[in-house]
């Protein structure tokens, strides 16, 4: 055992809180022999000292103020986990840096909104801000971009990044439920939280595909970029059109370098079946790298709970103990350079478009006329009758079209006496 | 530009060495950004000096040996691309280990020949022995493995290793042939060698597999403990009844460690329809690494060919240049601890047997009689006449069972007069 014992401060004592100081104790054998030093928490903090978290908290120093712990003389790295883009966390976190004390954080929300400044922050002070448990939970796709595939130049970061929208899509699916529903399921199942908006608006998704546009491509955070739609509107209907044409809706987080500047965007996404994300199911993350010379790697894990996010903190200390300190972008906070950011109505690919339109002659020579008129083709069309009398559905797969004169398309088609409902877009992302 | 630049002699100038020359030259910028120094090859060594590789190797000092080389006081990283398990791979990579270099390496057959030895030799010297590259092309499995999931206790580690095989089992499956046409197909390809023997004969699965073990699980590289079979005796009438029991049939590497110590083994394999792996076809690899907090993680990629291969190379390159210098095999080491290799006779798993059998009264009865003997239990059996008078085919897929008790109950079935040809089996994994 060559070094001295690495000394871990822990932040917030909730279900990950938990789960590292479990692992802490679980593995203590394994960390030493991996590290070539011990591994140990000296002092915690939380919000209530006295509740029951089915652990022994009598061995720590106790801090009822995280800015306290985190300036400790006890520990050599901070653990923040209480998670919040401002307030203790931020305030913790950034008390540590100043201390000098090495930063492992699972929060994905304060490196969504300060992550840059934190990191310049870090680098001033020669300490490591590393946040693997931040995107993706357990899997390790900040250490695989900023190390093991930092060769290539990325062309495109994209995943399923959020676990509850994931399973309620596949419960969906599977079961032919509409969103509400299988909303009311997963909450009964603890899979989504009591409000569910920020995961199933797309929020989370997109904070973490924020870090990873940076880490990608080398530029500051810039969450305010990222495109944001959720899942709510994605219907039962869609999805069973999906399956016949050979697709599947995904939330995907996509980041992607064209002409215009690198797109952040976060919005259901139509998957060819053939494709490995299509079936990560359930509470499962994807994320998949595509670089110049790797090609394409996809990793795929839980994205959430106790043991996997342990598990990405558990990664994050173990390379402080080894001496490992990277910058936290993977360049220099002060070498990452602004990318300017793509409109989303520059944006270009194939689209399925879903409207409900009266049975009379005349209807898709109208709608055909519109497309034509602004350029756009249609790959295929499928037309479903319902009851005599009834509205018909017809479902368009546009070649690669500009999402601008597809909004044109849609609301000059909306306007049409025949089109009896709004029109329904959902993008197809080509992998 | 904090550093000096970081030097390298490339030993073996063939696709991937050629790669990695490319990938320096068209990557300087990224690799001086994310690095904080520049990367450059200053000296090469190849076998025909005078070779057309589509490279100019005017601004390299040029070695014959590349055992010069790799003490050479031009380098501070020796790259060996140069392969095989003995010869001047080794004795070059000794070279540089004695003259104080870090080295990087593709050559799988010498990290599971010579591993623990080379590993002992490079941390007496505090040099690094990286071998990203020597296991599944481009996917970041041994760093994943070393650092970002290394607070896990492993329980099993499980891939497709062998992209030649893997599009052998695939086509194989899309078109209902042969394993020998497939493979005259595979070879005019170019996906597979003239001497197909190293691959379809599951020993460079093995290679990469004695690697991941060693590394999981902490135990020396013992290449001679892996249970090896490749590919030749999958037949096309196994391949449709897995798709009609669903399964696919994946040639795996598979280390897991169970009661009666870690078992490697490399063989022909049934999973599940429903698993991520089934669905990783052609020339893709994938490695799963289960363990007890993160659970499952899947890694997909390419592994193979000169843009993945170069990407690992680089990997490991930058690693040295940011100053990370970790124990090859995660502990160091000195503090490999051996674990007893379990003999695949007390394997237990599911099976798949098919039995060629004469259409008569009783033959299922005398089968039953002596699985049930051996306390052997079926999950299902399918039946496929014939043309009448014509033997009939049946398949068994048993419960868990032991492969002793499974071995002595084929050899059992075997002798009976009505069963006409050597049962086969193909073992299941519960993945």
């Amino acid at each position: 055992m060559s070094g001295s014992p690495l000394r871990l401060g822990i932040a917030g004592l909730g279900t990950v809180g938990g789960g590292v100081v479990r692992l802490v104790l679980q593995q203590a054998d394994l960390l030493a022999a991996r590290c070539g030093r011990t591994v140990q928490v000296t002092a915690v903090s939380a919000r209530d000292k006295n509740r029951d978290r089915g652990l022994d908290l009598s061995p720590y120093a106790w801090h009822d103020d995280p800015v306290a712990l985190a300036g400790s003389d006890d520990i050599d790295v901070f653990v923040e986990l209480i998670g919040g883009e401002d307030g203790p966390a931020k305030q913790a976190v950034e008390a540590a840096i100043a201390a000098g004390k090495d930063v492992v954080t699972a929060n994905k929300a304060l490196i969504a909104h300060h992550g840059t400044a934190l990191a310049m922050a870090a680098e001033s002070q020669g300490v490591a801000l590393n946040f693997e448990a931040a995107v993706a939970g357990g899997i390790p796709i900040v250490k695989a971009l900023r190390e093991g595939l930092a060769g290539n130049r990325f062309s495109r970061i994209y995943g399923i990044l959020n676990g509850t929208c994931n399973y309620i899509l596949s419960a969906m699916r599977d079961s032919g439920g509409d969103f509400a529903d299988i909303l009311d399921e997963a909450q009964a199942l603890g899979y989504a939280e009591a409000d569910p908006a920020f995961d199933v608006d797309g929020v989370d998704a997109a904070h973490k595909l924020a870090i990873l546009t940076s880490l990608a491509f080398g530029c500051p955070v810039n969450l305010d970029a990222v495109h944001i739609e959720g899942i709510r509107n994605v219907s039962a209907v869609d999805i069973e059109f999906a399956t016949e044409l050979g697709y599947r809706i995904k939330l995907l987080g996509i980041a992607r370098l064209t002409d215009h500047g690198v797109e952040q965007r976060v919005h259901p996404c139509m998957v060819a079946e053939s494709t490995a994300i299509a079936h990560v199911d359930g509470v499962f993350n994807a994320v998949v790298a595509e670089g110049d010379f790797v090609d394409r790697v996809v990793f795929e894990g839980r994205g959430a709970g106790e043991g996997p996010t342990a598990s990405a903190v558990m990664g994050d200390v173990m390379d402080i103990a080894r001496g490992i300190r990277l910058p936290a972008f993977s360049v220099a906070a002060n070498g990452l350079k602004t990318i300017d950011a793509a409109p989303m109505d520059q944006h270009i690919g194939p689209y399925y478009v879903r409207l409900s339109v009266l049975d009379q002659a005349g209807v898709i020579a109208d709608i055909s006329a519109i497309l034509r008129d602004l350029e756009l083709s249609i790959g295929s069309l499928l037309q479903r009758g319902r009851d005599p009398g009834e509205p018909v559905t017809v479902v368009l797969i546009t070649h690669e079209s500009q999402e601008a004169a597809l909004a044109t398309a849609m609301t000059q088609i909306g306007k049409l006496d025949s089109v009896v409902e709004d029109p329904k877009i959902i993008r197809i992302e080509s992998l």
